[in-house]
């Protein structure tokens, strides 16, 4: 089988859940190319040595750029801070590398454009980690709603709430905390939580016309691990706002991690004409779905477990009843990229896809500074 | 309007939900005959008086007998413990009175025979107190059922789940108490709460042939309050049984005081070739429908809230999404009667449907005691 | 037992609610004074005659004048449309009878001003029907805050859902339809459903200081019932906004008629420090508590059947368990209210509570009118 | 590091649950000895070549003796149909390998102890795949109860439901369908699906005393598939039973494939006296778990998200609220096994271990088939 050199920057969570699906793709998947754990770089050589020793890379590095000179990688894939995303993004696109980007791209849509601009030029195949398109729950809706099921969309509501953030005593960045750092994360819960539910929003109900936002910061000022000062936030805490849809629709949004009881409590929800439907990460395997075209006294909402064969992606796991869980959305997100190399239909989101979500989020910004409504800018 | 005088024995809890249901059912249904509160019977007059002028009835005696014996009373309503319903029931059909009798009909299937052939000869109009079959979620999964929708049933499952006896401080008998004296009530959960669903299960499932049943006592000896002495529990605490009903299909019915975590938890499921239905009592407003000739990839349990005006008694109530509770099913069953004393069609369960349930109970308590499986006797 | 005579202006879906709770709360509560129900009001003779009928009162009028003017009545309760409050409420007050009025109290802040200044100049005693304060959960809800169970708040989340105008063919006022007919519901959505949210929030987590908010009207034109001619619809049938609270923590609010799938879906949720609530009168005796000092592995959600005896109001009704319904939210209501004229503590709200969610809906109209964020008036 | 040759026999749906757990156990444990997938046996060598290729074995063979006689194996993994596992396993054992089998160990109680008298006579290391003890809600279910937080236990429930075999167009026997096929299954859901609620129940709860069962084959002839005749099916197709545990806690267990509308519903309950448990398969990360020493008006069911660092295996995994699946458990399976090899302490549950489910399910069978209470052999 033909394969796909990876060199992976970045050893945190997400370098775990990247590597994981590079690995284990094949093994479920029917793919056109293999890739193959080749090198991965992190910023401390033994994490790096480590790494590659637990995930069977066959090398490791402590620059970046080494990965982007090695004329044996195909492809970059950045699981590091965001502070670091455009800069090994356009170079690697220099270097005729395909890149893939943990989200979001930039800290700013001005870094995403450049992005964008670099991958385009360099006509290099890329793709962003918005993982959560992915769940099959998720793709199942999709192909509803593409199916016409819903009928005209009247609204369309998003939550992404944490609690992992109420203690005043937690730092603010270093190890395991840079999103908490607004100059490495370029924001809080906005870029972090948001885009995940406005990336989905996109794709489920089309572009987003304006917003009006507000934002909070409820811990002023924390401790900042590395230089052990007690400094101002910068990051938001919580991130709200209003949208109107280009199709008509109504949508609320909102991130927080300060919503006590709320682990990863991302939810969504589309209310059609005809149908609607209701999804939640903390149940990921489940749809809800309401369907005003059954009979009248057995209408109600349906629990749909998400496991069936005919269900997306499910073909490729156990049994009908039997759930999978988070990281097989990026397993998923990887089998879709090879698969779009081999027929020429790039998997999304694509960079350019993925930039729509950081104009919105960048308005989201603006709006919450500016107290007014702000148009979403278009590409 | 005509009206019909009712002679209620009894002002404990049940005292009390029939006294709302015939205060209120012309409130909101349209009858052919008018219930009024006329007499009221406890053994203390100051009971009687006290409850009497809560409720409005006109007048209250401390001796059932005078109830029976009045001429102006049309129905007496028997809301006393078990081991007065025979005496009471059989007294009153022979004065010529219409009866309803709280369930079970008596503390043996020997005593409910009695009853039978006391009001089938007198020929007065009877009904027993198996409120739950007027859940308008009950009611639906009953239409569903005699529709069809269920094709050939498999399974019929059932739990009455309670935790109010674990303590073993609780004395048996005295007021509030009698559930717990087993020359009171006859026997503990077996007729106080396994008679509720094997009469919902009589009526949704047809006949059962045979079961076979274990019963446990947890705590062996309580206080009993009146005498101030530990004497044996007498009653069951626990009970369950293993069925085979006439029509191919297996059922599995368990009641407890002992099941820690759960208040009035009655549940009920059956499952059919085409489709499937669960109602819980904790959320008495619902029914989970499951429909397998829904599409395969939106096919899920659907949770209807039954409380649209095409469900049910539903139309006589609020609007859409508006629950009703407890108490309704004891109105629903009085406009019901009602209904059933003008156009001859007698309200169900009558004394003689409401004896199929004793002799599944006696049939349970038998196979316990026996440790062998044990046919239910017919009609 | 005192008593207090009732005249009700109204027989629609309010009058019976409120008819229902003067009729059976002496049956449940103990009350140092018993409402009656004198003489019900409506335009029309035959409807009023026939209500009267129906449940019990003992006269009935064409002309809310005649209950003003009658010195018989000592309560004028106004349960008809919104575009009547004003004027009745100032003229019952000025008449020195005690005012009961439905929600919204004025079709704006300004009527409702004028009906604050009428009975308060008259000293009488009034109540506004918010009557979801008085679901248990929610009471229950109240006193855990009170306790100072969560801690500081940082998140208010409400929604209100139904879907019952979506198709276009339903047409705007008349008989059951005023709702939809601006000038006389004063608005759409906002006053009716986002009202009950906003009252609920301000007397669980205090006042609101400002508000951004959008509204829209999905179906521009409707036939009007009366007059037959299609016309543009000048009501909201959506409305959102974003808060801030004076407590510092944001609140989003959300209502809506063209949400498929959810009939009356009113949900609340509070974020503290320390424990979290969540609430929904689709489920109305459950309330989802979550508190994070429980020990880390076995810490829940927890839902909580609030029927037990030392629940809010739940010593009045049956046993654990048995879950009570939506009338009842009325029954509590007068039940404190008749408390509220014996002890000399008005029960809440009285009319200048409920002018607080007037201000709060005023704002929101006029910031969804300006795009832009606007103060909420105090008081 | 250490490691440790795996042959693994069997292809189907269990040959890739076990293959994924060697192959991906280290990514995610620490392991003392990390296994190796070495040689991979089917009957059908185009089978077995393709398997190791896409799972990454180093050969593969097509008879099941090859692999016991290669000294380069250390462990046979059993996944082939059970009508297999006494031949292959005791070979095994007498070889010197470690045994892994898939449950249920035997066909019978009978070829399970030829078994296990093998594998101790040899000394061999040996674990049955009874996966769901490994679920992280399960295990946490272990800890509550070792930890004496349920008290007193009175009763356990437990039910196992499924829906695929009501079509009468199913066949028995052959590919994919050997569980329909009473010679190589030994028995219906009784081997296949009660063997999980009761090796889960042994384990929590210890001893069963004595059952009393019915099973019931609703299809009484099908095709099969490889004879293409039609034919008695002899399997059980629902199983049930009421049992005795020898701590005086009655349960009752249920096992079906005509459970329309569920796709694997394992759930168990047990109620203790001071605190319940409640897991569901369909829901596999959570735990519902009411602790009545709450204080009593925010007492109810906590809906635990199993998937704190704090909860078993769960530090090993992503972050809190992220889920993982059903494959998961067959990972925890072995990276316990690892460990057991290294600190001596085998991994439960041994063959021995296993044995005594099928001392159950034998007395579960023979119940049913004589009509009366069945002791269930010690051992």
């Amino acid at each position: 089988m033909k394969t796909l050199n990876v060199g992976l920057v970045g050893c945190g969570f997400m370098g775990r859940t990247h590597s994981n699906a590079f690995l284990s793709v094949a093994n479920f998947f029917d793919l056109p190319v293999k890739p193959v754990l080749k090198t991965v770089c992190a910023r401390s050589s033994d994490r790096a040595t480590a790494f590659a020793s637990r995930w069977g890379f066959e090398s490791s590095v402590n620059a970046w750029r080494s990965l982007v000179e090695d004329p044996a990688i195909d492809l970059i894939d950045i699981a590091s801070p965001n502070d670091t995303h455009a800069e090994i993004a356009i170079a690697a696109a220099k270097a005729g590398k395909m890149v893939m980007c943990e989200k979001p791209l930039g800290r700013t849509a001005a870094e995403s454009e450049a992005i964008v601009a670099a991958v385009e030029q360099a006509g290099v195949a890329n793709m962003a980690w918005y993982n959560y398109r992915r769940v099959p729950a998720v793709t199942l809706a999709k192909q509803l709603i593409d199916d016409g099921q819903l009928g005209k969309v009247f609204h369309y509501r998003a939550k992404f709430l944490q609690d992992w953030t109420i203690s005043s005593e937690l730092p603010q960045g270093g190890e395991g905390l840079w999103r908490l750092d607004a100059s490495v994360a370029g924001s809080g819960v906005t870029g972090d939580l948001l885009a995940h539910t406005i990336d989905t929003a996109l794709w489920l109900n089309g572009s987003i016309a304006e917003v009006s936002a507000m934002t909070e910061t409820f811990i002023k000022s924390r401790k900042h691990n590395l230089t052990g000062k007690v400094e101002p936030v910068k990051i938001d805490d919580a991130s709200a706002f209003l949208a109107r849809f280009a199709n008509g629709s109504l949508g609320t949004f909102e991130a927080t991690r300060y919503a006590r009881g709320h682990k990863a409590l991302y939810t969504l929800e589309i209310n059609g004409e005809n149908a609607s439907i209701i999804w939640d990460l903390h149940d990921l395997h489940r749809l809800q779905y309401f369907d005003h075209r059954d009979e009248g006294r057995v209408r109600g909402w349906r629990s749909i477990h998400v496991t069936d064969r005919e269900h997306p992606y499910m073909d490729r796991w156990w049994v009908p009843g039997l759930q999978i869980g988070y990281e097989h959305t990026f397993i998923h997100q990887v089998a879709d990229f090879m698969k779009g190399l081999a027929d020429g239909k790039p998997a999304s989101p694509t960079f350019r896809e993925a930039l729509a979500t950081d104009y919105v989020t960048d308005a989201v910004l603006q709006s919450a500074a500016n107290r007014c409504w702000k148009s979403v800018r278009g590409q």
